[in-house]
Protein backbone atom coordinates (compact mmCIF):
# COMPACT_ATOMS: atom_id res chain seq x y z
CA UNK A 1 0.00 0.00 0.00
CA UNK A 2 1.06 3.57 -0.68
CA UNK A 3 -0.29 6.79 0.40
CA UNK A 4 -0.06 10.08 -1.28
CA UNK A 5 -0.33 13.17 0.52
CA UNK A 6 -1.27 16.20 -1.86
CA UNK A 7 -1.33 19.56 -0.41
CA UNK A 8 -2.51 22.86 -1.88
CA UNK A 9 -2.73 27.02 -1.28
CA UNK A 10 -5.78 27.84 -2.46
CA UNK A 11 -5.92 31.75 -3.91
CA UNK A 12 -7.77 33.99 -1.60
CA UNK A 13 -11.86 33.19 -2.93
CA UNK A 14 -11.41 30.08 -4.93
CA UNK A 15 -11.49 27.48 -2.88
CA UNK A 16 -15.53 26.98 -3.55
CA UNK A 17 -14.51 26.76 -7.18
CA UNK A 18 -11.63 24.39 -6.32
CA UNK A 19 -13.95 22.05 -4.24
CA UNK A 20 -16.43 21.89 -7.44
CA UNK A 21 -13.54 21.14 -9.78
CA UNK A 22 -12.30 18.56 -7.89
CA UNK A 23 -15.53 16.60 -8.03
CA UNK A 24 -15.58 14.81 -10.70
CA UNK A 25 -12.00 13.86 -10.58
CA UNK A 26 -12.68 12.51 -6.96
CA UNK A 27 -15.86 10.24 -8.30
CA UNK A 28 -13.59 8.88 -11.23
CA UNK A 29 -10.48 8.28 -9.41
CA UNK A 30 -11.98 6.30 -6.78
CA UNK A 31 -13.72 4.30 -8.99
CA UNK A 32 -9.74 2.98 -11.02
CA UNK A 33 -8.83 -0.58 -10.07
CA UNK A 34 -5.85 0.04 -7.48
CA UNK A 35 -7.23 3.36 -5.73
CA UNK A 36 -8.10 2.22 -1.79
CA UNK A 37 -9.25 5.59 -1.14
CA UNK A 38 -9.11 9.28 -2.24
CA UNK A 39 -10.30 12.30 -0.22
CA UNK A 40 -10.12 16.10 0.34
CA UNK A 41 -9.64 17.74 3.36
CA UNK A 42 -9.29 21.03 4.44
CA UNK A 43 -6.82 22.70 7.38
CA UNK A 44 -8.98 23.74 10.31
CA UNK A 45 -6.72 26.87 10.82
CA UNK A 46 -5.94 27.89 7.26
CA UNK A 47 -9.12 27.00 5.05
CA UNK A 48 -6.80 28.18 1.86
CA UNK A 49 -4.97 25.02 2.79
CA UNK A 50 -6.55 21.92 0.71
CA UNK A 51 -5.20 18.80 0.91
CA UNK A 52 -5.81 15.20 -0.90
CA UNK A 53 -4.88 11.83 1.04
CA UNK A 54 -4.92 9.20 -1.27
CA UNK A 55 -4.13 5.17 -0.52
CA UNK A 56 -3.20 3.23 -3.77
CA UNK A 57 -2.47 -0.76 -3.34
CA UNK A 58 1.08 0.13 -5.00
CA UNK A 59 2.58 2.45 -7.07
CA UNK A 60 1.61 1.07 -10.05
CA UNK A 61 -1.94 1.96 -9.50
CA UNK A 62 -1.16 5.67 -8.63
CA UNK A 63 1.40 6.26 -12.06
CA UNK A 64 -1.55 4.60 -14.15
CA UNK A 65 -3.77 7.57 -12.22
CA UNK A 66 -1.67 9.99 -13.21
CA UNK A 67 -1.61 9.12 -17.00
CA UNK A 68 -5.83 8.61 -16.40
CA UNK A 69 -8.00 11.08 -18.24
CA UNK A 70 -9.66 12.89 -15.50
CA UNK A 71 -6.15 13.21 -14.30
CA UNK A 72 -4.94 14.72 -17.21
CA UNK A 73 -8.03 17.07 -17.86
CA UNK A 74 -8.92 18.28 -14.52
CA UNK A 75 -5.08 18.25 -12.47
CA UNK A 76 -4.28 21.56 -15.06
CA UNK A 77 -7.39 22.78 -14.66
CA UNK A 78 -6.80 22.67 -10.94
CA UNK A 79 -3.24 24.41 -10.95
CA UNK A 80 -4.45 27.72 -12.14
CA UNK A 81 -6.30 28.31 -8.79
CA UNK A 82 -3.46 27.42 -6.56
CA UNK A 83 -0.41 29.10 -5.22
CA UNK A 84 2.81 28.06 -6.16
CA UNK A 85 3.51 24.58 -6.85
CA UNK A 86 1.86 22.50 -4.21
CA UNK A 87 3.51 20.04 -2.11
CA UNK A 88 2.91 16.23 -2.90
CA UNK A 89 4.94 13.44 -1.10
CA UNK A 90 4.64 9.48 -1.97
CA UNK A 91 4.96 7.43 0.87
CA UNK A 92 4.95 3.84 2.01
CA UNK A 93 4.02 2.47 5.58
CA UNK A 94 6.63 2.11 8.27
CA UNK A 95 4.54 1.34 11.08
CA UNK B 1 -13.79 12.75 12.11
CA UNK B 2 -10.24 15.09 12.33
CA UNK B 3 -7.09 13.85 10.23
CA UNK B 4 -3.77 14.90 10.83
CA UNK B 5 -0.23 14.88 8.83
CA UNK B 6 2.56 15.36 10.95
CA UNK B 7 5.87 16.11 8.92
CA UNK B 8 9.29 15.57 9.45
CA UNK B 9 12.92 15.97 8.33
CA UNK B 10 14.98 13.13 10.11
CA UNK B 11 18.54 14.03 10.33
CA UNK B 12 21.17 12.37 8.77
CA UNK B 13 21.96 8.75 9.98
CA UNK B 14 19.58 9.03 12.50
CA UNK B 15 16.24 7.75 11.21
CA UNK B 16 16.49 4.03 12.53
CA UNK B 17 16.62 5.65 16.29
CA UNK B 18 13.61 7.82 15.24
CA UNK B 19 11.67 5.13 14.43
CA UNK B 20 12.42 3.13 17.41
CA UNK B 21 11.76 5.90 19.28
CA UNK B 22 8.36 6.27 18.22
CA UNK B 23 7.08 2.57 18.35
CA UNK B 24 5.95 3.46 22.26
CA UNK B 25 4.49 6.48 20.90
CA UNK B 26 2.76 4.28 18.34
CA UNK B 27 1.60 1.76 20.57
CA UNK B 28 0.38 3.72 23.30
CA UNK B 29 -1.28 6.22 21.01
CA UNK B 30 -3.86 3.61 19.28
CA UNK B 31 -4.41 2.44 22.70
CA UNK B 32 -6.53 6.00 23.02
CA UNK B 33 -10.15 6.45 23.37
CA UNK B 34 -10.78 8.60 20.15
CA UNK B 35 -8.21 7.45 17.90
CA UNK B 36 -8.88 5.67 14.75
CA UNK B 37 -5.68 5.19 13.52
CA UNK B 38 -2.14 6.60 14.03
CA UNK B 39 0.37 5.27 11.54
CA UNK B 40 3.70 6.33 10.43
CA UNK B 41 5.23 6.70 7.10
CA UNK B 42 8.48 7.29 5.06
CA UNK B 43 8.46 9.46 1.88
CA UNK B 44 9.46 6.54 -1.28
CA UNK B 45 12.24 9.56 -2.60
CA UNK B 46 13.85 10.82 -0.24
CA UNK B 47 14.23 8.05 3.34
CA UNK B 48 14.87 11.41 5.54
CA UNK B 49 11.19 12.35 5.31
CA UNK B 50 8.94 10.81 8.30
CA UNK B 51 5.48 11.45 8.78
CA UNK B 52 2.52 10.56 10.82
CA UNK B 53 -0.85 10.19 9.39
CA UNK B 54 -3.74 10.07 12.28
CA UNK B 55 -7.17 9.78 12.10
CA UNK B 56 -9.10 11.13 15.23
CA UNK B 57 -12.95 10.98 16.18
CA UNK B 58 -12.83 14.41 16.75
CA UNK B 59 -10.66 17.31 18.45
CA UNK B 60 -10.97 16.68 21.46
CA UNK B 61 -9.72 13.35 21.19
CA UNK B 62 -6.73 14.89 19.65
CA UNK B 63 -6.14 17.88 22.35
CA UNK B 64 -6.36 14.75 25.58
CA UNK B 65 -3.35 13.02 22.99
CA UNK B 66 -1.27 16.02 23.37
CA UNK B 67 -1.74 15.76 26.90
CA UNK B 68 -0.91 12.37 27.52
CA UNK B 69 2.44 11.34 29.48
CA UNK B 70 3.28 9.16 26.27
CA UNK B 71 3.09 12.43 23.99
CA UNK B 72 4.92 14.66 26.73
CA UNK B 73 7.88 12.20 27.15
CA UNK B 74 8.22 10.96 23.88
CA UNK B 75 7.65 13.93 20.83
CA UNK B 76 10.21 16.10 22.70
CA UNK B 77 12.74 13.61 22.44
CA UNK B 78 11.90 12.70 18.80
CA UNK B 79 12.37 16.40 18.35
CA UNK B 80 16.69 16.00 19.02
CA UNK B 81 16.25 13.52 15.83
CA UNK B 82 14.35 16.38 13.60
CA UNK B 83 15.54 19.18 11.22
CA UNK B 84 13.58 22.66 12.22
CA UNK B 85 10.44 22.56 13.24
CA UNK B 86 8.29 20.00 11.19
CA UNK B 87 4.97 20.42 9.63
CA UNK B 88 1.79 19.66 11.43
CA UNK B 89 -2.07 20.15 9.53
CA UNK B 90 -5.05 19.34 11.04
CA UNK B 91 -8.12 18.81 8.51
CA UNK B 92 -11.62 18.28 8.48
CA UNK B 93 -12.65 16.34 5.57
CA UNK B 94 -14.52 18.16 2.64
CA UNK B 95 -15.48 15.50 0.14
Amino acid sequence: MIKVVAKSKIKEGKIDKYVELTEELINKTREEDKNISYKLFQDLENPNILTFIEEWEDKEGLDKHMESEHFKKIVPMLSEYRIGEGEVNIYKEVN
